[in-house]
């Protein structure tokens, strides 16, 4: 790669069309930052537009964060829930996607800087950055308490949790064996409950009969919430729910219990209250990528790039800024939030505007977020729904999630995979994917 | 772990029984170290003698090495091959698993050594640590071009040859792009065709659209091997056959090649052929694991462990070697392969040696293998079966060598999984599993 920096001048990227869109060497150019959601959507968006995309992205494959915990806790492997992006354009011609890491935007010359000083020069760009944890001034907790946003996350604590309990079985002093067996999850949001909830089916169900020396079923697990209930976009009903269903499957939930001391060797709340445990997970927060530095917008508190009604950055009618890198303020200033739906919805919006720019249509109405509805999972055959006026809980609300996120993954494979995978285990209690891989240096 | 080995004395492991076993507590011990297919069949041969077993792995899983390639091509995922050794023994009560590093033998006060010094006692000791990669005395060569023997080294591989293609895509010099597009196999054994075959489908079939401006069809595989033929374990017309199939997949077959140089550029053979070429895989031979030292044990030229007839050490009757750490010499000198079928064979009969000596029954005349025949896939819908006299090529061969890996995956979900995931390549081109994945530092 370094050689290849040399080689390469700038905006020799933009100017080498690829071979099959010759003809389409004077559409404009859209480049796409960012092959999450929003990126994926706008692409797609934008597939019979007279443009040339390019999205970039510093990994080859798209992942579906929703079900990373699951590959966190052993169910899934990384693959059933990662596509790579390259195969899910295959066959969008005017679609090129290019594996590299962006650095910078140089506005003026309106190209984006990649890693090694390359430029890809764009006419429109759309920044799909995404989110990442958020330690609320305590990055030094980083390394202590991975959070969930990538598939090496995933692989990661897949590998802290199974070494906690190699480590106990191995371990003779009884208060170094607890704190090996005591799992911290912080944050109460849907990603903690998740965590937690399947954090207490692994070691309550899956590892019961597999340990001689230590019984996982005496795993202590602990969600910390500094708010005054789990699930706080949530209904008040479902909140009440969904601490009700983790304590009965055994995890302590503990709320307005805001972390304020975090180490290798457990954590402490600001009531002075001290859990020793060997494993912390980060489930509290997120801020937004770093891209609104890239162009030096003006962000909210979470980092967030404040976008004008047409999702497009002030003062530059030709960025955009899409999902959770992005403050979409909806009538009566609520801003779309930071899920899923959301990061789809305005990437196909940003696509559409686009493609009725180029081509001088009549362009579509500022972005309104479309609420569909919240839900999470909490445990083996217990979730919440909250759809509209509708309030699911328990079995049917599990069986509802399993199906929308079956019906979310890309392709046939995927989906057969699975849902087979959950119908194994929750037939036999089993996970397939109980890993410890190295994390090695190649 | 460190705090763990100050306080655990020499032995204390194997005073300490598991819980459930309690009144097995004076049982004759059996330690077995490596979880392969030799280490997996002798603690399952035990289940039911009056013994206590204990399998030590420094990895949490079993791996089912023939498979290994379809996960360094991209088709399957680890978990697909890779079981936790703790959910496969969870019911057996007598066998308890050990996720430890050993690092030597007491033979005299009959112990493993663990890393970091502890010490697990055993009355019967069954050495079953396999093979790794041998460069033949280069052993500058095992950065440059990875062998394929764990989890981590088909991840590894994929990442390279994924990677390959990727950095082709970016390059704009015409030779480096024809070097980053050229894939080594060095070594023509099953593990080399399987992989030259895989790596030719995969840039053939399943990347051909995904690119702008490479068309991975034109990439250049080459196998070169050092004897006259490839696959020379098998009858020559299936060897002939072999060669023939995998030129006409598009790879070029170079026997009577020995590499004698090999660089991050490339590999040069021993009549001054030069490859320039971005990825080497070694599939070209193996070394036993340094078990033989631990026990000063006397070995041939590759390692393995020379032993008695009845697979124990010379010297040493409670020592057994089994698998590819040991040389068992069958009638006519002819010492039994290393193969998956010849190691759980000899862990079957081991285990049944041992449980006949300890309850003082007849115990089983001398090790003789089996040998049941051989079999390699070339690439799809083709492979190679010599069975006693019997020699299957072309489709019917590879509906055979699928069936017959299918039969011997462990567990329902991964059988369906992996059926489901061949048929679904075989119909649509498609590897799902085609993910680069960082080699994090965690």
């Amino acid at each position: 790669m370094d050689t290849l920096a040399r080689r390469l001048g700038p905006e020799l990227m933009s100017a080498r069309p690829s071979e099959s869109d010759e003809r389409a060497a004077g559409a404009p150019h859209v480049v796409i930052v960012g092959a999450g959601f929003g990126g994926l959507e706008a692409t797609k968006a934008l597939a019979r537009a007279p443009v040339r995309v390019t999205l970039i992205d510093r990994v080859n494959h798209h992942c579906f964060q929703p079900l990373l915990y699951q590959v966190a806790t052993g169910t899934l492997s990384p693959a059933d829930i990662a596509w790579p992006v390259r195969s899910i354009f295959s066959r969008q011609r005017n679609a090129e996607i290019l594996m590299a890491e962006v650095t910078g935007v140089d506005t003026h010359a309106r190209a984006v800087v990649l890693m090694e000083g390359r430029h890809v020069a764009y006419d429109y760009l759309i920044i799909a950055t995404g989110a990442t944890h958020s330690y609320f001034g305590h990055d030094e907790w980083s390394p202590v308490a991975p959070g969930l946003k990538r598939i090496e996350d995933a692989t990661g604590i897949r590998r802290r949790l199974l070494l906690a309990f190699e480590r106990a079985e191995l371990e003779d002093d009884e208060a170094e064996r607890r704190r090996l067996m005591t799992f911290i999850v912080v944050g109460g949001g849907p990603t903690g409950v998740e965590m937690a909830g399947a954090i207490a089916d692994m070691s309550r169900l899956t590892l019961a009969r597999d340990f001689r020396r230590i019984d996982p079923r005496n795993s202590r697990i602990v969600l910390v919430e500094a708010g005054s209930r789990v699930l706080a976009a949530f209904p008040e009903t479902l909140s009440a729910y969904a601490q009700r269903a983790l304590e009965s499957m055994g995890v302590e939930v503990w709320t307005t219990a805001p972390v304020v001391e975090l180490d290798t060797r457990g954590a402490s709340t600001a009531q002075g209250n001290r859990i020793e445990a060997a494993t912390v997970i980060w489930a509290a927060g997120v801020t937004a990528s770093p891209a609104a530095a890239w162009i030096s917008a003006a962000v909210d508190r979470a980092g967030r790039i404040r976008v004008e009604p047409d999702l497009s950055v002030p003062g530059h009618p030709e960025i955009f800024a899409i999902g959770d890198t992005a403050l979409a303020l909806g009538p009566g200033g609520r801003p779309a939030p930071g899920l899923a739906p959301a990061a789809k919805q305005m990437g196909r919006y940003v696509g559409r505007l686009i493609a009725a720019r180029v081509q001088s249509r009549t362009e579509p109405a500022g972005f309104r977020y479309r609420d569909f509805g919240d839900l999470a999972t909490i445990g083996r055959k217990r979730a919440v729904v909250s759809f509209g006026r509708l309030r699911l809980t328990g079995f049917i609300a599990w069986a509802f999630w399993s199906a929308a996120h079956i019906f979310f993954l890309i392709g046939v494979r995927n989906r057969v995979v699975v849902a087979l995978t959950w119908i194994w285990e929750y037939l036999t209690l089993q996970r397939g994917a109980r890993l410890i891989l190295r994390a090695s240096a190649e």
